[in-house]
């Protein structure tokens, strides 16, 4: 019987920067909000909340308070207006979402159609989406792709997108555009997430993904994770069911970037309890092995 | 019993264009040269050494007379090379190969790192080469692509390459680039041609292309065909023999780019002969069926 962390998993360094940046700006305030939530994790949101920093979902609710701008940033014309209203902005949008803006603006004005790897309805996609003038297609894969001949297109992907998937929408572009300019925006830290849960997939019974139910990355490693075996993805320990892990040998355990260490271990120490129940084999750990030192 | 000819083969608009340039440059002067095979087809080289135009390899060869440059293009420095020299210069160097070579040299000057599709001892690839400053990736498809990550990557195509090739190319690249600028500079003779070969073997028992054996595109078509159906790539039509054609119904017939009419219809004519020899069946046609009206 085993439990294994992936290697690479939980926060990455935009979503620690996020939540850093929030603390800070809400000891010196009594009164603060994001602007949505700030990462997509319900615990850590409301860990938040207990800190004094309120989500609010429209800037109608902003009441002049001191705004954080989430992670995932907000759209152009939102962030013009808070500005017009005078409004306290905490930026606290990843430097890689805002990069991926940078590049969609550039090569819309270059004169590029846009084309977008991502999902249409995310924050992340309808902040990029208000940098580009000109209409955009949005797709989540290859499928997506049309049959239109394009003269100039330029490709840019929502930063928690598989690269399998960047692959194959441009590999369908290229027999229909005269040019094509791709910006490979998908971070760093999601494909080492991606990879690690990939590996682990492969050499284990069940997989068991944390995270956000509406965290786009913690969504991605559990669909990689389902191509080879049973997963669940999970928001906290309590969904766990002991009937989960009866026959199975190898648990993989692994966590999208906006979940907190606290709710990775209370999973952790829940399987092995799980496991320890059914088998009585397994000893409680109360330390996670090879994690915190790998990220 | 049935031979079909591809819809789309033969001359294409550059070679076409190629050939009048050089027929009408040699009406006014008795002795003019090409500098290399103005295509790759050594037959229609042979016309056109009897019109008085002489093929010469090198430079050193020229001796101060008129000179074509075939269609491939020349290198960069040959060029000004033979400007320096005071030599006449005729330019049959197919546009869209010009076009591609403005494209390599933007490309390289803007910064990025080149990747050409193609066959290095090519003469258009050794042109094209010639207006890249830095050094040059040249793959002939994906398998060439080595393991180093690249920070921006411009990728271009010698013009009769396969779509499919470019597609793997870049999909190959996608994972290890920061940006990918593809120009897809295939032309559009080529693909048509290879679609027209592909559906044609796709439903023969027996492929028959012809052209050059030093034409790239003509080759390509040959091995396009092959992966379906028993193929021969041969140049004229003495090449062919009888017992090829034993047990076969469906007989397929394309043509290079370079490829001229009279070789096509000679062979087309003794592909008749010997199915009518063997078979007893077929009556020898004079015309080629859709063909001539379809490019």
């Amino acid at each position: 019987m085993n439990v294994k962390i992936a290697k690479n998993s939980g926060f990455c360094f935009g979503v620690k920067r996020a939540i850093k940046i929030a603390l800070e700006a809400a000891k010196g305030n009594h009164e603060i909000v994001t602007l949505g939530p700030i990462i997509h994790n319900p615990q850590m949101v409301k860990k938040l909340e207990d800190e004094g920093i309120k989500n609010v979902d429209d800037v109608s609710a902003i009441n002049g308070r001191p705004t954080i701008i989430r992670s995932h940033g907000v759209k152009r014309e939102t962030l013009l207006q808070l500005k017009k209203d005078g409004v306290e902005i905490i930026n606290a949008t990843c430097p890689y979402v805002s990069k991926t803006q940078e590049y969609a603006q550039e090569l819309s004005e270059e004169g590029y159609k846009i084309i977008i790897l991502g999902d249409k309805n995310h924050p992340e996609v309808q902040a990029l989406k208000s940098y580009i003038k000109e209409e955009v297609v949005i797709v989540t894969n290859a499928n997506g792709i049309d049959n239109k001949n394009y003269q100039r297109v330029g490709v840019i992907s929502q930063t928690t997108r598989n690269v399998k998937d960047l692959q194959e929408v441009v590999q369908a572009l290229v027999p229909r555009c005269h040019e094509i300019r791709v910006i490979n925006t998908i971070c760093n830290a999601t494909t080492i997430r991606q990879e690690s849960t990939l590996k682990l997939a492969k050499e284990s019974d069940l997989m068991i993904v944390v995270g956000g139910k509406n965290s786009s990355n913690t969504k991605m490693l559990a669909k990689i994770s389902e191509n080879f075996v049973k997963t669940y993805h999970i928001e906290i320990e309590c969904e766990i069911e002991e009937k989960w892990f009866k026959d199975k040998e190898n648990i993989g355990l692994t966590a999208g970037a906006s979940t907190p260490d606290w709710v990775i271990v209370g999973v952790y120490n829940k399987i092995i309890k799980c496991m320890g129940d059914i088998n009585s084999k397994i000893e409680r750990i109360k330390d996670i092995p090879e994690f915190e030192e790998e990220r």
